[in-house]
């Protein structure tokens, strides 16, 4: 072929050999602190139903539940429906190592109609993509480094940080290189929000996404005019319990279209 | 024994023989129009879980795919630690009937341990549950009558109902008779919101939850400290599309304090 892949679509890419599992690899470029990094996991096992022969419609729903941490290097990724009725159907995605489970997702795909539609949660008002600067994160959260983050809220100020009582960030989100948004993009982003514990704290503490749940509001047709974005993300987290915390955030195409919800429970250590 | 159990744990019992699948079976008292209430289902999925003699910790979040109907009558429950941490379990939880797949769920409890806790969603400011009036939802919907349903705000109208702009219900939720809030009680809750879609058309349509997930942010003491509640929970949509919208709900005890959080997607036509 000659062309070179994005680096996410070479991250999430799947091989499948007649009569063998499905493998996937870690790439260096989505690397995170300890393992890969969930969003780009969590692309990689939609990614595995939207590759599968018998798939029916678009995605509605993902849940991935991080059981484990993926070792560096490949995998074995199995997608199958558990069940397909006339317009949805239903998978359950695992993700193995050396024959132990390290991540277990369910998903929904849907054969979506018109209908009524309404958007009732509104877009935050924020300066445009052009007006913030772009937050550069450490090198070496590597996975950030595919991203262009502008931050027009709670940024993490890496020189100064203050503890804070309210743990909203609201950002532009972009991919890099440029890369026209699908549902994997999506799954990806509703995992770019820096764990929302270091924004209440102001400091960097353990934690990691327990599970991780998203669902797709937009339709394909929606998807191809936001094109390469960029997309406005919100996220907050709404209580902090005995160790865990969960955090909500939200996707908005530029023109205010709500492309996706997310929520997450996050294990964290202070 | 003799005592008579209460409907709830009557519903979510499950019957265990040895060396035989775990069954469980439908109760009159939580159907809903097709086959049982979504909640009641949620609940003893969880169930399963909490009474698996491998159980480690308490419920942190639990997905719940309803991929088909369950049908009046009994079913097989599945449920399986598909991976054991030192402080954390995951969960995969299948119900099935004749061979066939109805529902698949995946659950994480965790071993708690004191931390920095903080809860930042503050509870709407609404009339004591002694202050308002019950809604009595129609005989039809049996599993309703379970529950003493206060509304503050977004009370289904059923003698002259209007559209809305807002999806949002808030209410209070009290188990009939009386019993002490737990996990499976939470999970249940989650689900106890009529369809959104209905309050902003004005009008009952086809509608069904598709997935649910529920964060559970109650420590076993909060729990013990609610008793039999009851519990504020608050409701609302974010966006409505092509055949399917979300609903995020709420659950607070009367102090404050946010037991838990839960979103599902909901398939309807109009």
């Amino acid at each position: 072929m000659g062309e070179k892949l994005h680096p996410f679509d070479d991250a999430v890419a799947l091989s499948t050999v007649p009569g063998a599992p499905t493998t996937g690899r870690t790439t260096d470029a989505y690397a995170n602190m300890v393992g890969p990094y969930g969003g780009i996991t969590a692309a990689t096992m939609l990614r595995a139903v939207l590759d599968h022969p018998e798939l029916l419609g678009d995605p509605i729903s993902l849940t991935v539940n991080f059981a484990a941490a993926i070792a560096y290097g490949e995998f074995t990724v199995e997608a199958r429906p558990t069940r397909t009725n006339r317009s949805t159907q239903h998978w359950l995605i695992e993700i193995s190592q050396d024959g132990a489970v390290t991540t277990v997702a369910t998903a929904v795909t849907a054969v979506r109609r018109e209908t009524w539609s309404a958007g009732e949660l509104a877009m935050p008002q924020v300066p445009a993509f052009d007006a913030l600067e772009r937050t550069v994160f450490p090198e070496f959260i590597a996975w950030a480094q595919n991203y262009d983050l502008r931050f027009a809220e709670g940024d993490l100020t890496m020189t100064d940080p203050q503890p804070s009582e309210d743990s909203t960030s609201t950002l532009w989100l972009k991919d890099i290189p440029a890369r026209p948004i699908d549902y994997p993009a999506l799954a990806s982003m509703s995992d770019a929000f820096y764990p929302r514990v270091f924004l209440r704290l102001g400091q960097m503490v353990p934690a990691g996404t327990v599970s991780l749940t998203v669902y797709f509001h937009a339709t394909t047709a929606e998807l191809a005019q936001v094109g390469a974005g960029p997309v406005l993300g919100t996220a907050q987290a709404a209580r902090f319990s005995a160790g865990y915390y969960d955090q909500t955030a939200r996707l908005f195409s530029a023109e205010g279209t709500l492309l996706a919800t997310s929520n997450q429970v996050v294990y964290f250590k202070a």
